[in-house]
Formats: structure tokens, C-alpha cells, sequence
């Protein structure tokens, strides 16, 4: 998407250790008009013809999260990344290693709101080594449900996390894949538009 | 708030220890639509004119920061709850104690999207013993910005961080208070769709 690819280069800096920085718009303040415009150009990018559910984690991913399922006219699910009085009863559960707090944590979501006659569209804001993907997809798998597709607004590409999901034969589309990020600048991979 | 009374009274849930369980539409799956009316609801009560910010904190939070800023067509800044690596340079911090998780919690924004010259309306799905919204507060004080509101989605009027909030001179303003929920149900308090 041409441009999300300026926004990040307008917006996005690079910090040490291949950290893409876009807190401007996405992940600490979000541009609520900008985020419209990736969640319909994600959901024009699936069949979402009976998608019942967005799944999303938190914290960053609920924001697009929240408009695609509003654009789709589902409910968003976002999993939980630690256990508070406000879940009870049954839990799909999946540890993962968390790439920006470098720790395990659990994602959680409740079996009240994802069955085996859900259709889900997972989203997320950011895929790195697609660590907290393979949780959603693992909960998705626990519940019995329909993955329908996995759409994401950046990608590094340059971590192996989109390669190893697509490899899989999983349905993920990126609005830009970043195939490099450091001190000479960010690059895009070419065809990151049409994937 | 009637319909947001209803819904409480219908999809909500009372767990041991006064916990209202409102997962269903509020903070875990997210009903979008619904929450497009809760927020157009809090931003027609206050004067949102000149608004340049809405703050929340993570994680749910989020849903309904992200519509009431696409109302008002300002950006969200949502609180963060520890260090990532996105977060580089200065920092507004506070340490609150989480209700949720029963831990001493540090709220963080970055000083690039705060400043004295952001007129501040805090939104937050729930406001229980107040320590998030405290956290906020302070936030909003070091920035050097102008609190115009505090918007909350259901307040537990039986905990004291709303009265205290309001004894303060606090604009807050919540769209459902639950002034009792126990075994026999949920009351909530009579007045509370004006205050």
C-alpha cells in the first residue's frame, strides 16, 4: 500500500538493533483516520464474505483491530496477554516469546467467544518473528474455528516470521514488507503491494 | 446511558469479589458498533471544541479511545504499561497500582505526543478504585497540558476513585455507574445519565 510505505518513511525512524519506530501513528498514538484506511484496504485484500470474528492482541494490534471489525460488522476478540479477574472458566491458551518485551507471556481468549462455527480474520499491527501470529493461529486451530485469512499492516521481512507463515501455506498479506531497516534507510520489498 | 444500562443488565455478569464481568461487548470481544454509539455518547457531553488529544491506557482502553478520537478527528495517545523497545528518549511516568492485576504498574507516554500546548479529553472503559485514571491525570499535569474531560464507559460507583475524582473538581463523566452488584444483581445509580 503506497501510502502506508510514505507514511512510514515520512514518520518511521530506524533505531539501533533493527527497531522500526512508527509510534507516531500506529503503536503509541494512532492516527484513528489513517487506521480507516488500512483496515478497508486489509479487508479488501480477503474474501470476508462470512468472517464472523477479528482476532486480534493486545495492546497495539486492538486499534486496527477495532475499525476492520466495524468496516466487517463482526465483533473484534482481542487475546489477553495475562490472566485478570475479568476472565473466568475456559481459556484456549498459547505461550509465546515476545519479541518487544523480550519474555514469555500467554495469550488468552476466552472459550465463550471463539467456536468451531467461528470465520476469523486475524490482524495485527506489526510482524516481526511472528511469535504472537503463531499463538492467534494456535488459538484459532485450538477453537476448532476457520482461519480465513491474516492481514497485517507492517512486516519486517528481514525477520523470518512472514516467510516461515507463508511457507505454511497460511493466507498472510502485509500492507508493506520491510526487507531492510538501518542506518542507510528502510527499503520495501517490491512486490509487498499485490502479495 | 439507557441502552448502555440494558446492555449491562443483559450481557453482564456478577463474579465473587464485586468483579463485572462485561467481556462480551467491552473488554475482550469488542462489539465496534456498540462501541461507535458509547462514544459518540461521552464526546457529547463534554466541549470537545479544540480538543487536540485523547489519552487511554492499554489495553482495552483502546476500542473506544480509538472511535471517540476518530469522532473528534484527533489522534489517540494510549498509555503504555511497561518499556518496550518502540519507546526511545523522554517519557512521562507514573506508577499506579492495577486493580486488574493486583501489581504496582508504571504508565508511560513518550514526551514526542504530549505537550503543554494538548487539550486532553481521557477516555477509559472503566474506572473502578481510579489508580489508571490518577496515572493519566498525572500525565496530562507533566506534560504541562489542559484536561478538558474524563470520559468513562461504566464506573463502579461502590469503589471511591469516582467520588474522589469528582470531590477533586474533576470533569469526569461516566455513562453508567453501578452503585451495587452482588448476588442480587446490579443497581446503578439513579442520576447517572446526567452527571
Amino acid at each position: 500500500m503506497q501510502k502506508l510505505k510514505d507514511r512510514i518513511l515520512k514518520d518511521g525512524k530506524v533505531l539501533p538493533g533493527n527497531v522500526i519506530k512508527v509510534d507516531g501513528f500506529l503503536n503509541h498514538r494512532i492516527d484513528p483516520s489513517f487506521m480507516r484506511e488500512l483496515a478497508r484496504e486489509i479487508c479488501s485484500r480477503f474474501d470476508t464474505e462470512g468472517v464472523t470474528t477479528v482476532l486480534t492482541v493486545e495492546a497495539s494490534g486492538i486499534a486496527v483491530g477495532t475499525i476492520c471489525a466495524e468496516e466487517l460488522g463482526v465483533p473484534l476478540v482481542f487475546a489477553k496477554k495475562a490472566k485478570s479477574d475479568n476472565i473466568e472458566g475456559g481459556l484456549y491458551q498459547c505461550d509465546i516469546l515476545s519479541y518487544t518485551y523480550k519474555k514469555k507471556v500467554t495469550l488468552m481468549v476466552s472459550k465463550e467467544w471463539l467456536n468451531k462455527n467461528d470465520k476469523v480474520l486475524i490482524i495485527d499491527d506489526f510482524l516481526a518473528n511472528g511469535e504472537a501470529l503463531r499463538g492467534l493461529i494456535n488459538i484459532v486451530d485450538q477453537a476448532g474455528a476457520e482461519l480465513r485469512g491474516i492481514g497485517i499492516v507492517i512486516e519486517k521481512g528481514f525477520q523470518d516470521g512472514g516467510n516461515r507463515l507463508r511457507e505454511s501455506g497460511l493466507p498472510l498479506k502485509s500492507l508493506a514488507i520491510i526487507d531492510r531497516a538501518d542506518e542507510n534507510g528502510i527499503v520495501f520489498r517490491e512486490d509487498s503491494d499485490t502479495l
